[in-house]
C-alpha cells in the first residue's frame, strides 16, 4: 500500500523479483488505474480502498505517517501481518505505546520478529546510525553523559515522492544545506528510544541533516566520545557483525557510490588525531531507498515468513 | 601567478572588472600561450618564468603548496607586495616561521594588512570555519577543553583544477563522501593556530571534509559545546560583525546557492534541543573561490592598496 | 509583473544593478508579501492587484502565456510601455492579429523597437534559432523546399517556475529526453512565422526539444541543406553580425558553459562532410534566463527608452 | 582483457552473476594486484602479459581502439573465441577487411554469429542508432538520396574511463556541448557500411554526438525523410522486432531513466507534422554500457556458446 512513492515503488521491484514472494496487489490512490514499470516488470494501481488485503499474507504499507495506522488495522483485521514502513509504530511514536510492534532493525532485534503481528520498519537515518553506534552502545564504550554528534546527508529520494517547491531540479542542483538544524528532527525521538534500550541508559544525540543533489543514499558522520579503554579500530564491530551479511567493515571510508542499489549498511571506524577527548569517528553508508526503506522490510518480511532472510535482496 | 586554476581563473575574472585594478599579466606555465576567457574578457597566459613581476604592484600567487614560496621570493625582489593563496605562509606552516605574513581573514586581521609585504590568503575551509567561531572564541564562550565537532562539505573545486580519476564525472555525481578522515587534515593546523590566537588558548577541533557533487561552495555545520551563560541565540554574532560588509547572519541556515559567486560568509545560529551540554550549531557556507580564495585575496589587495574594501566584489 | 518566477526574478536582479533603470515594483500574486533575494538586493513582492502601474515608465509582463495580455491592457491604460515576455503578442498568436507589438530579437528588428508601445520578447528556443539562421535566410541559401532540422536541449528552468512531479530532482537528475515529438511544439508557429518574414518564403523547420538535468541554458544543433554555392564557412554570419555586441562566432562549437549569465548567442559553424547534400550544421547556445528572456527583454527596454543597448546587461 | 574501464567492469559484473559463465580473470595493466568490487562481488585484476587466456572458453577484450587486435590474436592461438569491444573489427575498420568477424548486432545479426572466431561488437551509438533504422531499410522505405539526420547525446561513460580534463565533474556539471561537428565521427562509417548491407545501397546519414552531464546512457533523435507510402506509425517496428526480448517499442518517447541498467534498446516512432517532406522522428534509447557495450557482449556470448540469449542480462 502506497506503492506509487519511491519506497513503494522500489518495494513493488524487490518483490517482483523475489523467489518466494508474489505481489498480491499495488495500491495507490492518485494512481489508481495507472500502470508503473517497477524493475523489469509492469504492474497496474488498484485504489486504496480496493486493496485486496485478504489475498495477502504479509502487507507492506509505505504510506504517510499518521495514516499508516489505520490501514495497518484493516490488514491485520484480515488476518495479514505488516511490515510498515511510517513513523507510526516506531519507538518513540504515540501509536507504539498502544501497540506491540517489534523494531525492524533487524541485525539487532531479529529474535523479536518472527511472531509479530507488526513490524515497526527503521527510518532510513535511524538504520544507518543505529547500526553504526550499537557495538559502542552494548559494550558500554560511549563516554557517560557525552553527546554523540551526527552530521548526515541524504538524497532528495529520501523526503519521500513528495511533489514540492524546494525539491525541484533547478532548486537543488548545485546546492547543498542542513535542515531540522537545532536538534529537533523527528528521527531523534526513534534513535534516541533504540539507543537507550540497546545501552542501558539515556544518551544524547545531536543530529543535523543536510540535503543532497542526489537521488539516493545517506551518509552519516558520527563521532562518539568514548571511554579511556576503548577500541580505536574497526575489531569490534568486525566482531559484533561478524555473521551479518548486511553490514559492512569497510578499511576506507564508504561513499554512496558503493551502497547504492544494495541493502546493505557499510562503515569504517577511525581514532581522531589532535583531539585530547578520546573520540571514533563513524563514517556510515546506506541506500535510503533499500536497507533504509524498502529492503530492510522485505529482510523483516523474509524474517516474518521463515524465508532465507537474504533471499531477493542485492546484497 | 598560476592563473589557469580555479582560483586563478577567478582572480583574474575580478581583476579584469575591477575598478581600481588592471591585469598585469597572468601566467600559467603549461598553458603558455594559450587564450582563456575570464569574465567577459580574453587573456593569454605566459610562462611562469616570462611572468613581467616588475610590471605589478600587487601580485597574486595562485601557485600549488610548496612551491609558490621561490615564487613569492622572486616577486619580493622586485618590489612587488604579494598575497599568497597557497598554505606556504599559513599559521602552522614551517615557512610561517621564517617570514612575517599576516594571515588574511580580512574581518579578523584587517591592521595587519596595510603595511604587509606578503599577505597569506587562508584556506577556504578555515574562512568559513573561522569567521563563525570568532565571536565565541573572542568572547570566551566556548566550553574549556570541549571539542568544537567541524563537519564541512565542499564542492570539488575546492580541490583545484587537477586532473585526478576520482574527481571525473562520473565518479563524483550521484556521490558523496569523507575524506581526511581522522582529523588528519592540513587545515585543521591553521584553523588551531588561528583559535588559540583569537582565544588565548588551544582549542580541539575536530574537523572531517566531504566531497560534494557540486562545482563549487562549501557548507560547515559546527557544534559548539557553550559556557552555562553563554548567548543562545545570533545576537552576539550580529553585533560582532555589525559593521561588516562580508559577513551575513541570516535566520534561516544558508545554503550554497545562497553565497555562490559572492564573496560573503553567510552563518546561522541555533541552540540544540534535546541534549544535556548546552551546545550551538552555527551553519556556515562561502563561495570557496571567492570568498575562500580569490574574492578573499582581492580583498586583501584592497586593504593592502588603500582602495575601498568591497571594490569590485560582489556582495 | 510575475516577478517570482525565473525569467522575473532574474529581471529583478538584472533591474536593481543596471545603471539607468530602477524598479518600481515587483509583482508575484501568490507570493505577495514576501521578500527575494534577487542578486544582491532584497525585494519585496506586491499582490498583481496592487501592483502601482503608473509608477513605471515600461512594465515587464512575465505572467503565464494567456494571461500576460490583459495585464498589458491596464498598463497600458495608465500609459506605461510594455516588454511582454510571454506569447501572447509574438508571430502566430491570436493577440498578435489584433494588437501591433513588434517582436523583439532586436538584433534583427532593432528598428521597429523604439516607437512601439508593446514589444513583443521572443521565446527562448527561436532566439537561440532564428539568430543562427538569420543569414542563411536573408541572402537566400536554404536549399528551396529542404526542411531544417533542429534539434534542441534546454535546462529545466525554461519550463519557468512550475512545481511538476516531472521536475523534481529525482526525476530529472540523470536523465535525458525529447518532449513535444512529432514536430508540434508552440515555438515552432513562432520561428516560422519569423523566418518566413526573414526569408520571404515558407520555411520547413522540424524542432524536436529535449529535457538536460541543468539549470540554465539552450543548445541547439541546427542541419540546414544549403544552395550549392552557398559559404561553407562562419564568413557569412562574421559579416551578418558584424556589430553586434551580443552575437559571437566562435571557432569552436559553443557550450552551454559559454553563454550562462551572459545575454549573448554564441555560434558555430561547419559543413557536413560524407553527406551528398551540402547542408551545414550550426551549433547556437544562450542563457535562456539572459537572452533567452530576461536580458533580452531589457535589451529591448533600453531600444525603447533610448538608452545604450549594452546598459546593464552582462556580455 | 582490459577490465579496469567501465565497459569492463560492467562485464565483469554480468559474468560474475551469470547463470552459464564464470570469470576466468580480469585484465587490467595499469590496475595489476588491485581488488575492485563489481555488482557484489570482488575480484584481483592480473597484469595483462599475465592473462592466462587458455583458461577461457571466451574472451572479451575491453582494450583501446587500434591495440585490441594484438591480444585478440593471442587469444585465437590458444583456442579461446572472442567478444572484441573494440571498433578494430567493425565494418569500415582497416582490420575488419583482413580478418573476418561477424558484427555483433545480435538482433540483426545472430545467424552469423555461432560460428564466428571472432565477434565485433558494435559500438554504443551505431546499436541505438541501427536498430532504430534498420526495419525502415531493410524494407525501403527512406526516401532514395535523402540525408538521414542523427543528433545523439551520450553520458561521460560512453568516453571510456580515461583521465580528461574535460571530463572533470566541474567541467561537465551544468554544461552540454556538441563534439565531433562536421560529421566526422568514427562511428559514421560504422553505420554506413551496415545500412548500406541492411539497405542493399549507400545511406547518407548527418550526425552530432553531444556530451550530456549524466553518467551513462544514450538518447539518439533521428529524422528519416520516408517515400510517399511509407507507414506513419510504430507497427513495422512492433513487427519487426515481434521476438526480440531486447528491443522495447514504446509510445511515449523513450528516456534514459526507461533503459538504464538494461539490455534494451528502447524507441518510439512518430511522423512529423508540419513539414511538406514526409518524415519519421525515431526516439531511441540505450545504456551505452549495457546493450551499447558489456551487455550486448554477454549477449552475443550467449550466441556463440549456445547460451539462451537472454541469460544473465538485465532486460
Amino acid at each position: 500500500m502506497g506503492a506509487s512513492g519511491y519506497a513503494g515503488r522500489e518495494l513493488c521491484g524487490i518483490i517482483t523479483q523475489h523467489p518466494g514472494l508474489s505481489l498480491a496487489f499495488a495500491s495507490a490512490n492518485e494512481q489508481r488505474g495507472q500502470r508503473a514499470r517497477v524493475g523489469s516488470t509492469e504492474i497496474t494501481y488498484v485504489a486504496t480502498e480496493d486493496a485486496p488485503l485478504n489475498k495477502a499474507e504479509v502487507v507492506f504499507t509505505a504510506l504517510p505517517h499518521g495514516t499508516a495506522a489505520k490501514w495497518v488495522g484493516n490488514a491485520r483485521n484480515v488476518g495479514a501481518r505488516v511490515v510498515d514502513l511510517s513513523a507510526d509504530f516506531r519507538p518513540g511514536a504515540a501509536e507504539s505505546s498502544r501497540t506491540r510492534a517489534p523494531y525492524g532493525l533487524t541485525e539487532l532485534m531479529r529474535s523479536q520478529i518472527p511472531g509479530a503481528e507488526i513490524v515497526a520498519n527503521p527510518g532510513c537515518y535511524p538504520t544507518a546510525i543505529l547500526i553504526a553506534l550499537a557495538p559502542l552502545l552494548v559494550e558500554g564504550r560511549v563516554l557517560p553523559g557525552a553527546t554523540i554528534n551526527v552530521s548526515a546527508a541524504s538524497g532528495v529520494t529520501g523526503a519521500g515522492y513528495s511533489v514540492r517547491p524546494d525539491l525541484q531540479f533547478a532548486e537543488v542542483v548545485e546546492d547543498f544545506k542542513a535542515y531540522a538544524v537545532g536538534n529537533e528532527h523527528r528521527h531523534i525521538l526513534e534513535m534516541r528510544a533504540v539507543a537507550a534500550e540497546l545501552g542501558g541508559s539515556e544518551v544524547d544525540i545531536l543530529f543535523t541533516p543536510h540535503l543532497l543533489p542526489v537521488a539516493r543514499g545517506i551518509l552519516a558522520t558520527i563521532t562518539v566520545p568514548i571511554t579511556e579503554h576503548s577500541p580505536d579500530d574497526a575489531e569490534l564491530w568486525r566482531r559484533f557483525y561478524a555473521n551479518e551479511p548486511f553490514v559492512e567493515i569497510a578499511d576506507q571510508p564508504p561513499s554512496l557510490r558503493d551502497v547504492v542499489r544494495r541493502n546493505v549498511v557499510r562503515l569504517s571506524v577511525a581514532k581522531a588525531a589532535n583531539v585530547r577527548q578520546p573520540t571514533l569517528i563513524i563514517i556510515s553508508a546506506i541506500d535510503n531507498l533499500m536497507k533504509g526503506a524498502a529492503g530492510q522490510a522485505v529482510q523483516n518480511a523474509n524474517v516474518l515468513l521463515g524465508l532465507t532472510e537474504q533471499a531477493g535482496l542485492p546484497a
